[in-house]
């Protein structure tokens, strides 16, 4: 059994244990939820502060050139290639996730035009699934989205499947796909694959290289920390970027947009798949959010997520044993991701009486308790902090006085 | 001919004047660039600073609830709605222009499904064409995308006509569509009208209602003052809320988000058109801004908009006599939004000069100068300078040095 001293010394030892005072925190609170929402990098206010009062204040429209807006989605892109294992000229940053994955889930759709099957998990994110069904209610009936469990995923791709679409980490289990393995199978197949790093993306080292992805879409407010809805981001291998189109055609993704030309000529690569004028104020924030990966080494970001989670796995056993709590994340590191969830049945509850006490974790219908590990700001101590908070939560009943609140609308 | 005296006599009883100081302006500078870039209000600064440093840095992901980001984009549309002679729950902010404009025609189309023709004008803002021949490109050759000069709109609608897309203001010459007889003579026809307010939102009263428009999007960073790339907004007539339906299907936009269904389900109303998360900073920003208009009497802008544009006109014709300006906006009030544009062979250059001198209007390909005023900030004596400077430039020849520098990437 790891005890306080062990804790202490694995973060005295901690070579991240330095990047939590880049962070503002609120003193006390153990933070489990940057899978959801990451902390604020200090840097941030002060940066946007800047953009507001002198980039939009004082420079006006001449900050389009004088600030380089005009090229920060991809200035950003880059910075987030580093982190996914891409080129710089295959990764942008704009809009939503859903919507990067409307564009993408198009293009590949129609670099597989003979092909008439979407592939995808029905535990997937649900707006992914929602972004599919509105791509085939638009593109007519004899598309088919099939929409499998994770181990049948292999068995549902055939020769008619034109795209396997994925996101790497499961947003309840945290259950983590091979993702070079499972691309490689549906390559062999002929589809395309799509994969959306919302729960990957600076939770641990990710190589669409390595893995030869074809296109990829990921979140900037999770473990980017680049502020609540911060823009997503979008990439295109490089292999891919001569045929790809977008079908959301907007001015910024024209070769030229300031000739005003009315007829549309897709920019060179990745920058296509650009639409509108970009939220600069929202995408500086993640700009500089971005920085605090500088000087990270990603290996060890993952080494450390391990550590916490198997630690927190540990701490929870009693817990389980004594209240009933359910691991749904898999104990085997291959096959997890950066959070570790469990099912009860008053999950809901449970949650929100941990908050109320300290403990920031998520709830995730119909009863999943989610706690999300980002090694750049928690300290080993906080994971047996977190399980000591929890078990009085449930010793002394906390949770019961929880089950009667009206529910929030965000859970 | 008026004079200076004569226009420091407008400032003093201007009812509007009291605006001025709720906007940061560079000092000295005249600012004839709202129509690109609204300036920043100063509120916005400590108010998006609050956003970053307390609700998301101290309150985290419970912000969703505790400062209602979850109904932001709802709040911020209610805002714009009364400023468009809308109901507050026919308008969402969201996304950018294109992005919404894709939305809203492909509803549209959807509800014509025995039509093939869209109709726009070929002066249209370019992006609002590359969405209509990416919708075209999407749904097939047999849709036919119908671009014709202002004058011959009209006689372009037939009983084929699902849709008519027009920028109500022309972004170059500044003129202005008769909306309601537009709107009136295409429904004759039974086609639906959507119109990009992107000039209008915030520059003057707009009557989507008495209009009886269909659907409607816009920009948040003109007119509206919302900062650099600034959610848009959107609107859908109440009595299309039922049956038009986006594609765009994204979690944002169904009934229940976080009961996190596999299945999409349309949200009530205009709700439904909302995709990913929202970029909470930029909307906070925009949110903000729109505050400046609680008390503001659109009327009372509508008539300052065109005294400040008609003394700009008459200020300008000695310079058309003497340099070869030629005016491109209408003289006509009910014709003219609130720019004033010339064309000139060397007007890039001009611009340019112009801007070295401290008054900032743009230039838009290929010859034309254009000059945006904000009744909010701009002063009946701002005008008169403005003109002073420009002749200055154009009497001294300033603008030959700026020939034959390299053009910015924004022109």
């Amino acid at each position: 059994m790891t005890t306080r001293a062990d804790l202490a010394a694995l973060d005295q030892s901690d070579p991240l244990a330095r990047k939590r005072e880049e962070f503002a925190l609120p003193e006390g609170l153990i933070y489990l939820d940057g899978n959801s929402l990451g902390a604020l990098p200090r840097a941030v206010a002060g940066h946007l502060e800047r953009v507001v009062r002198e980039q939009w204040g004082q420079d006006l429209i001449t900050s389009w050139n004088k600030h380089g807006w005009i090229d920060l989605a991809s200035r950003v892109g880059a910075k987030i290639a580093r982190l996914v294992g891409a080129e710089p000229d295959e990764v942008i940053a704009a809009d939503s996730t859903s919507i990067n994955l409307f564009k993408v889930l198009l293009a590949a759709l129609k670099l597989r035009p003979e092909r008439r099957v979407i592939v995808s998990d029905v535990d997937n994110f649900p707006t992914d699934l929602y972004i599919a069904q509105g791509v085939r209610q638009l593109l007519g009936e004899r598309y088919e989205l099939r929409l499998v469990k994770k181990d049948e995923v292999e068995a549902a791709l055939d020769d008619q499947t034109a795209v396997l679409m994925l996101t790497e980490v499961d947003y309840r289990s945290g259950w983590r796909y091979d993702m070079a393995a499972v691309t490689r199978r549906a390559q062999q197949k002929g589809a395309l694959v799509i994969w959306d790093l919302a729960h990957s993306a600076g939770a641990f080292p990710v190589r669409l290289d390595a893995c030869n992805a074809d296109f990829a879409v990921g979140c900037g407010y999770k473990y980017l920390n680049g502020g609540p809805g911060a823009p997503a981001f979008l990439y295109v291998a490089r292999r891919h970027q001569g045929a790809a189109l977008p079908f959301l055609t907007g001015w910024m993704g024209h070769r030229s947009p300031f000739d005003f030309d009315p007829f549309y000529d897709p920019a060179e690569g990745v920058h296509r798949m650009k639409v509108g004028t970009p939220p600069v104020l929202s995408l500086s924030a993640l700009d500089k959010a971005l920085d605090v990966f500088a000087d990270v080494d990603m290996e060890e970001v993952r080494r450390k997520s391990l550590r916490l989670t198997d630690l927190f796995i540990e701490g929870m056993e009693p817990l389980c044993a004594e209240y009933g709590f359910k691991l749904v994340t898999p104990r085997e590191h291959e096959r997890r991701g950066s959070q570790v969830a469990y099912a009860h049945p008053e999950g809901y509850a449970i949650v929100q009486a941990l908050i109320a006490s300290g403990v920031v974790g998520d709830f995730r219908a119909p009863d999943i308790l989610r706690f999300g590990f980002t090694p750049l700001y928690l300290r080993y101590q906080d994971v047996a902090e977190a399980v000591e908070r929890l078990e009085r939560v449930m010793r002394q009943g906390l949770w019961k006085a929880e089950r009667f609140r009206e529910r929030a609308k965000v859970t």
